[in-house]
């Protein structure tokens, strides 16, 4: 066992070893995730799930991992019902309930929320999405999807495709990929485009990484067309992005012939049309499922 | 066993023999409800209860049931805390919280949302009330309710009162009633009278079946008062609605020498005054109660 | 056993005896709290957890005290997403949850609630706060701290500080430490006294008080100082409360060479300073885990 973290802030802070012992471990998970058998191992404990923002998917997968274990959950699910509208500030918060559990689960809207609330406590933490920082149990089961999906990571073609700017997703993505030799295809208008220096970071690791606008460009070769929203906002003319939205909608007619299949970290609006959902193409609600077994075995690891 | 339904949408899926094999089972949840005796049975199982309209007493009587079974329970009490607020269609909300439970427990504002979301998803689907559409596990609870307390369903005489026109509940209950043969009366103002199709259909299955506006008719003969709550909004006159208020306000000097149970699918307002809550008349706490019991039958019959 | 109450609604209701009788068995279910023990004696119970004024702390640590004794826990953190919206008076649905479940806690904002909602209900109810009233989990919490932290209650000398005359909490918890012949000093600028009702009956039981608006006169004998906020509102002056408010900051300055610890009901907003969080003195933190063994000594005294 290499795996030492007390806490789960980065996907920067793993190896390449620590990841695929969280990956082996979610596989044992699986039938356990899937209730085919069951599993007491966490009975007694109790997670903190801490969301200062509302999600859906992260906060009840975690609570669905914890309790699949037979562990129990407690938290808030908004910033809301917490004493924050009593103005305490947030390490009191995260001090009392990290008193009262065994492990904390974090997300909130400033960066580098996760990593400051390790070190105020003694509990594990783990960071669920601290704004435009990390979300790095999105980026292990994007790696457990891929690794389940098409039977290995090493050696897959990538194409990220979408806001490459903005997106937190993409960016730890890119840089876990890395690890694995993984090549990369980033597609993206040209104002979304990934920053300089992720590209740089991984070129000097002698990672293959092409770019282009046209998605038709990659789709006869890439293993996983990993797509990300493109947000309105972004783009000062509406027609601008309207344009935009068209030229990367992937729907079923594109995929056509292709080998790939389609990731999303969830949720969309409409840049995967809805006919790709039940498609042999469409993979994100898989990808969902697969949150479970990651992070039932990240609560394992930590939980002691 | 006949009970074969994936899913619990609506009453009218539901056989009479499917609806007595329900409440045996309900039967023998009942001290494991009371939590006189304790039951794993469910362990290692959840539930995703998806409560897009806030619900106190189905919300929770779900959530009890699922526990006393020794289950777990994931989910979200109102659409603002979901991923809605970012845009998210509701079917992938559904689909992604049915990958990570065994079942799911869904309450919304629009009729045929339940079915429309157990086309989508693999595990089962509870209809916890569609808007003006179905809430079959309260007629059920219902139908439970006569029998633990009047000893039989078939044969009753039931009185359903106030509002028949837009109440979900009566429709059900009345179609329920009538596949156990039992006589019903109609009490409610003109502007709020069961629909014609409701009598017809009754009428064509030989039920007996009679309507007044004047609740005095009946006191001396039926069994149970089943009393629903009169809107405001449906009268544009405010003193036609003060009239009517009083002549359907049920009271311990209105019952006085009848034989009939209240019973109410709560919330009430004000048509039942507090002085008939601890009386031998008030039944609608015990029949909140019976929620539980019957709800656990369903998850134990349709949770694998 | 000397403990037989139903409810637990108000400190006074509670003996010297049965404070020490809940006091003991919270010290036998610390190892459980800390998730070093396993236990399932609660197993099959629900909780009530019914809360219409957010709170962290007191929500939380009685859904981790259910939880970590096998319990299960069902309810609400606020108003809005409870039957309130549609009308529904408090009495019907305490009834409804007390008829789902084994007990009820209740926050309200209005004084008095509790105990009326245990005289509606058959389960046991506990008050976890009502407006300027009754919070007694927090009084014995409070003790249990003294006692873990400084092996006794007798014959301490205890400070309360801060606002006087509108924290509930320290009415309560100057009443119980009169029961255990505690000396106390009672420190607040002359706008928040003590309430003189309070003063006298202390006095006339004999117990020692005395009262100053400088903290510094009491930092050399005291062995506690329990801190609270004082807040804005309560001065037409915002001078005037800026001068106050510096008058009675606590930091570590100000406690050198004291012995006394300091304690703080929480959420404390700057009324000490952080530099007293890991420091020997600092013990809010403790105290608010102590929450937990306390609160699972009271379920598992009130829980058949």
């Amino acid at each position: 066992m290499t795996f030492t973290q007390k806490d789960i802030i980065s996907i920067r802070d793993f190896s390449k070893k620590d990841i695929l012992e969280i990956l082996k471990l979610a596989e044992k998970m699986e039938p356990i995730a899937r209730s085919m058998e069951i599993c007491q191992v966490l009975e007694g404990k109790l997670l903190g799930n801490l969301f200062y923002e509302p999600s859906t998917r992260t906060r009840l997968s975690f609570e669905a991992a914890m309790q699949r274990l037979g562990g129990g959950v407690i938290g808030f699910a908004e910033a809301g019902v917490s004493s924050a509208t009593k103005g305490e500030n947030l390490t009191d918060t995260v001090r009392i309930v990290g008193e009262y559990t065994d492990a904390l689960v974090i997300r909130h809207n400033m960066e580098g929320t996760a990593r400051f609330v390790a070190d105020e406590v003694d509990v594990p933490v783990i960071n669920a999405g601290d704004g435009a920082g990390q979300h790095p149990t999105q980026t292990l089961l994007d790696l457990y999807t891929m690794q389940r999906i098409l039977g290995k990571i090493d050696d897959l073609h990538v194409a990220l495709v979408g806001d490459l700017k903005y997106g937190r997703t993409v960016h730890s993505l890119a840089y876990a990929l890395g690890m694995f030799g993984v090549k990369m295809s980033f597609i993206s208008p040209v104002e979304l485009r990934m920053p300089r220096e992720v590209l740089h970071d991984l070129s000097n690791s002698g990672i293959y990484v092409n770019e282009t606008e046209d998605i038709n460009e990659v789709l006869d070769y890439v293993d996983v067309l990993y797509v990300t929203r493109i947000q309105k906002e972004r783009f000062p003319d509406p027609a601008e992005y309207a344009k935009i939205k068209g030229a990367y909608l992937i729907n079923s007619k594109l995929l056509q012939g292709s080998k790939a299949i389609v990731m999303h970290p969830l949720p969309r609006v409409d840049e995967i049309s809805h006919d790709v959902d039940n498609s042999p193409y469409g993979k994100y609600f898989q990808q969902a499922f697969y949150g479970v077994p990651v992070r039932m075995a990240i609560l394992k690891k930590l939980i002691k």
